[in-house]
């Protein structure tokens, strides 16, 4: 069987187990080990602006953690309908932000851009009876594998200047949209991430075991981050083992390079597919029209993947997704 | 220079290691693979009744989401004052049961006991301006490395049964007692256990890299735990790393001879300690009267080691702890 | 000026006062009095079946408190998108609910019907990463003024024990569906309730100054309301001023005429809107299609109302609308 | 029977009554009416400082939304370990504040001074793993009946604004030390208020139905009270009921005077008492020591009052006490 379900059960690349294993001593506990020390000052580098880094062991944590920083108990997030924490983190933002609000709103691609935004947020009465924006909670690639070009990110930033909104960016798939956009490891990560307030910088999906970095570019934001990670128990005390991880894929730009493996072999795919796909593939994920039976006869060749809806599927491909699996993924497609 | 500073920042042990690599394949995401779904049958026969199993990242989060289990948002949960949930969790108890209250009871060696909690409790008036207790939380080893017998568990598991109270233990060092209460690793496992109802059955400090299990006997806060344990942010993609370092410990046994080597390791230094001690040595804690002078001195000698308040120390030991570094510090001490 | 703005903000009715005064004496405090006491029998005695009902001071606190004895932290309550606990309560039930999330379901009318409902909620996967529904809740009239006949409370309370879900009817202007399904008050109230397992019993709108009532079907879902309620800062020690409001209300069938005088003023504008009226008159709103002109033309001859977007308005009659104005409205608008 | 149980079910003032009459007409809901936008104005007049206030039914809800603007969930609230937000609220803090902490400190008369609260703070390690103190909250009269002077006042916001921590004043019976201390109306309570940062200012107890004013000498804060008080169910549709109680207490200085009134009982009560007496008497609370069979004696006499645990009683004056009954349970005390 030749797993395209999703990337993010893959196996651990072994630059990650080899910075784990050479964290393998003692030093202080919590985030008070040299690695954890390093992390502000490499992302720094990497994002050419100054930052505060923080690991924690889920992409959710991640997110409703920078949240936190910029969304009180009354206020909201405004966020695509179908965005991650609105549709799959089991009402996480919920807890975390002590009863925030979800704003939904629509966007091509599960894209928001300023026009939808303002469209949702322009009715709400600036009164206490209904809740207002803190924040924008936007996704890096998005949830169909849509990428955010630097254009569209300095529209979004500029946007919530203007409204005094917070912007968040969940960066699951990260990796992916950088490599998608190009570059050196500083360009792309640049041109990716644009002006955001926090970014949630995935690492799991594309080669880690769990450990992923809150970016925040606000350093009074780190302190408050830094005290509810502790308070939502997500403080390890052998937290050197998840900056290891991170730390481990930024060397060498692993993390860049995994990506961009992972996005060849999504356009491998898509050679295949033609008029099926739902969305163009700026990433790695690929949304396909196919019929039940159409998507019976891939099974039965031997891939695996989730249905999307009634008449269509969902593949990922992920850093070690064999060339050969994704040529021969896209030729069966064609051939159907 | 020789750490007693704490058992938290240990290295791994390398059967944890041996098997988080086992698990290096793919497999179902969260805790759909394989090893996740061993877990409640390995746990059922070690504690000898039926109970559910569920890995979280850290102690802190397996105390909180087994407390949400059995204590209501206005509840109150007895703990004792000097307890880990109260002094150094950063909050987490009222983070996850949305503000209960935590009731500060007495007790030597930071044990509780049947009739200092009704002291305690007893006096709260049945309305509704009081917050009422719903749960009792003990800790297992204690926080000055106490342990309770299986006699003090079963007059708490009456007592708690009697009151219609939830019975939490936060078993951070649970191994250790079940060292120090002796017998088969399921006669340890059962007596240092008692009749509770949930555990927080602690793992890391004794060799795993960051994986806790908690251990539910009521099949129904189970699946509590399961919606709450993605609410906040601690369900794993990759969880199989986390199962795989619970169960490569108990596999052989490691997690009872990893504890009974720390275990012994604090015996040889409580050897030297004589009427220093100021709690006897359950478990792998010694807190030790040393003034400020001699405290320098054994630091010069190069032992490390956290104060403990301004006229002691306290000493851990762990898995690692060579045993001629034990029988040195203990001479150092006895030599004072 | 002649206000259709609301009913929320009309003087308070003689019989109210007259009640309130009658309780200006020493009595025990919160709900320790003889009035609060008795409420429970009268509305058993309303209703038909053994209930219980706890005054609270707004009709916002009256749903949450209720909601919270069926939903937990990690579930939802399904609301129609334009739904009063949805739009217009500042956010309270994510407050009161401690993060729950709210389910969006369309309906015309405001309304929520079985079918809409199955189909929002059953392509919710049962799993952990989706927030699971816990609750219904309905509004009776509905936000825009429309009442749910017995039949179709039937079906929603059917709907709702086969997917074992609470129901709440949000009955801020339970009395308006009341009179308009007629009958006797002990008729009218049980067919305007149907078989909902918890009702926010508005009194406020119809005559009162500051007291709804949280009418609980399930005791034990009662005990749960009066530990919330103090919590909350809803439990007053003048209870009896409150209890008064209600039981004045409910002797001689006040909420009733009360209601159905209101109703009556609306038909009376209503004759005059014909093609106009956006939804049928079955309680006393009305939403009726006016030009920013006419509205102005009508705002000039006196009467006050607020816009309904941009080419509609909405009138609401109260217990102590002139039926001269209510007639000359009509009249009015039908001469546009 | 003669009750001096609490002052917290006593009629209600006719100014009260009076005030709230005149309200009984349209106007703007919730607090656009002219009643509650006159109270800032008249409070900053009082206070001799720019403030905004606003009304809430109960002390526990103004207590809780002025301590949500001064301490982060993840913060805590030190307060004595005798007050009422610790003990009598029901878990109303842990509520409003999101699971924030209450630090308890002791003082002798359930008051706070600077020393006792450094005794409790400082050994809080600045990390965080302990919860660090956000805020500190005193009571005016304090649960003993005591009286802040303004010397102490000033010593605490000094202490407060030196370690930057938000300070609070839970005023229940503030118009109680108003009058103790003494003066003109503005003189009393700029005495009695100190440079508190906000003041929970109750009249409820002191001849209001179920209206207190919170008070912020921050405007901000006051934005943040406002969205909260709407979440939190309670604003109030006809909220110009509450103002009318509110400014009708200020006018002609009511608040003041009833205080007064009741201050002066409490004085002949404590007549009588001499070396029973627990506490000074500096407000209208009595604490009194009394055996079981004296309390039984008093009780067959006439007088109602509540035991304080097993060797005292609680006598509680109010505004309406008549002075005959004063002196009487003074003569009856002393004659025991």
């Amino acid at each position: 069987m030749t797993k395209f379900l999703s990337d993010n059960a893959a196996a651990v690349h072994p630059a990650v187990w080899d910075a784990m294993r050479a964290a393998d001593h003692a030093d202080n506990p919590y985030d008070g080990d040299a690695l954890s020390a390093e992390m502000d000052a490499r992302f720094t580098d990497l994002f050419g602006r100054e930052c505060a880094a923080l690991w924690v062991a889920t992409g959710t944590a991640a997110n409703c953690l920078a949240l936190g920083t910029m969304c009180a108990p009354h206020g909201g997030v405004v966020c695509h309908e179908e965005s991650h924490i609105e549709v799959d983190e089991g009402g996480a933002p919920g807890f975390f932000l002590h009863g925030a609000k979800l704003i939904h709103v629509l966007g091509t691609g599960a894209k928001l851009a300023p026009d939808e935004i303002a469209r949702t947020i322009d009715p709400i009465r600036d009164d206490v009876h209904q809740v207002q924006p803190h924040a924008i909670s936007i996704t890096q690639a998005s949830e169909y594998g849509r990428s955010y070009s630097p254009a569209e990110l300095k529209a979004l930033a500029a946007f919530a200047k203007e409204r005094r909104l917070g912007l968040h960016m969940d960066g699951a798939r990260f990796a992916n949209s950088a490599a998608f956009l190009g570059g050196s490891a500083q360009d792309a990560a640049q041109a990716a991430c644009g002006g955001v307030d926090s970014l949630a910088f995935g690492f799991i999906k594309n080669g880690g075991m769990n450990a992923e970095a809150v970016i925040l570019f606000d350093p009074e934001a780190a302190n408050h981050v830094r005290y509810r990670r502790k308070r939502a128990g997500h403080l390890q005390c052998k937290g050197r083992y998840l900056a290891a991880q991170i730390l481990g894929m930024l060397e060498g730009d692993v993390w860049l390079t995994n990506a961009a493996h992972a996005n060849a072999a999504a356009q491998e795919i898509a050679l295949g597919c033609g008029e099926r796909l739902m969305h163009p593939v700026e990433a790695n994920e690929l949304f396909v029209r196919l019929s039940a039976s159409e998507r019976e006869a891939l099974r039965e060749t031997g891939f695996e993947f989730y249905d999307w809806g009634e008449d269509a599927a969902r593949f990922v491909s992920a850093w070690n997704t064999r060339d050969e699996d994704a040529v021969a993924l896209g030729k069966a497609i064609a051939a159907l």
